[in-house]
């Protein structure tokens, strides 16, 4: 894994991929899968839906910090693993053969097998809108990997792999922030 | 265009498509691109992030109402071009020949160049965060198009399109809500 410049660390959430979120409640490691995330701006803040019904929920109110892992599309059975088990009662990293690597600034880890980690802090949290705000404080990008594909939960059950990525760079100019 | 079950509205967003967002403000119709949104629950209610910086977001915060549109990737040259003008000066509608198509219960338009279109009214917005939190009251979609794929913006001035779609329904079941 390589740095990868916060300036350019917004492109990971646009798209729209399927995420993993990682979180360390002080005991233990844990992770989630979701598709409810968007970009806030470009410093980049992210947000993203979940509140207290949900396990993660706990250590994110808690350590305030989390870490947005992106998978590539052929972790696709286990992105759905971890989406219908629960971390109260299984250590994905284990029972999915995930490899927790330590990140720079927050407790919570980088995934070795994802294409892009990004270490956040959270901000706020929105409760009236289970909205979670977080601010990217480092970013990671691996090399190398044969599949950069990513993943679109479509949210019955679907899952969409990228396609062709078409250019309009010279078009879109006028529109793109510094440092893209 | 045919009416979609908005329980399965959700659906539409949660992959993480280029939408134009079409408002009404009392003397003209206007449309913007976004790629920042989110779901935040299914009944559906959604978030996008826009703020006073945008000339859209006036109407949307009088109206209280827009319409989600969702191009295919036949539109990509359109939605760049929509993406890098204001409706301060042009009249997007006509510049980009787009079709408004009264909406069933909200004054802004449906586009019916559009895979799918879902009418929405704001139910509250976040000022400190500009996020605005819609709640969808119709959604339509048009059948027996060529094009079905969507685009992925990622940010940098690339759009990425739909690839392969990927049925994982059976091992996802017991985490998809009723009616999708």
């Amino acid at each position: 894994m390589r740095t990868m410049p916060l300036s350019k660390a917004f492109t990971l959430i646009e798209p729209g991929p399927v995420v993993w979120v990682t979180t360390w409640d002080g005991k233990k490691n844990n992770v989630m899968t979701i598709s409810w995330t968007m970009v806030l701006d470009f410093t980049p803040r992210f947000a993203l839906t979940t509140g207290a019904w949900n396990y993660s929920f706990r250590a994110l109110d808690k350590t305030r910090e989390c870490v947005l892992a992106i998978p590539g599309a052929d972790l696709l059975d286990v992105v759905v693993g971890i989406g219908t088990c629960s971390g109260a009662d299984t250590d994905k990293f284990a029972k999915f053969h995930l490899t927790p690597v330590p990140a720079r600034i927050v407790q919570a880890p980088l995934i070795k097998e994802c294409l892009a980690n990004i270490e956040c802090k959270v901000v706020d949290i929105v409760r009236r809108h289970d909205i979670i705000v977080l601010e990217a404080v480092a970013a990671h990008i691996s090399t190398g990997r044969k599949e950069t594909r990513i993943l679109h939960a479509v949210g019955d059950g679907t899952f969409i792999v990228d396609g062709r990525r078409l250019d309009r760079r010279k078009a879109m100019a006028s529109k793109l922030p510094p440092g893209v």
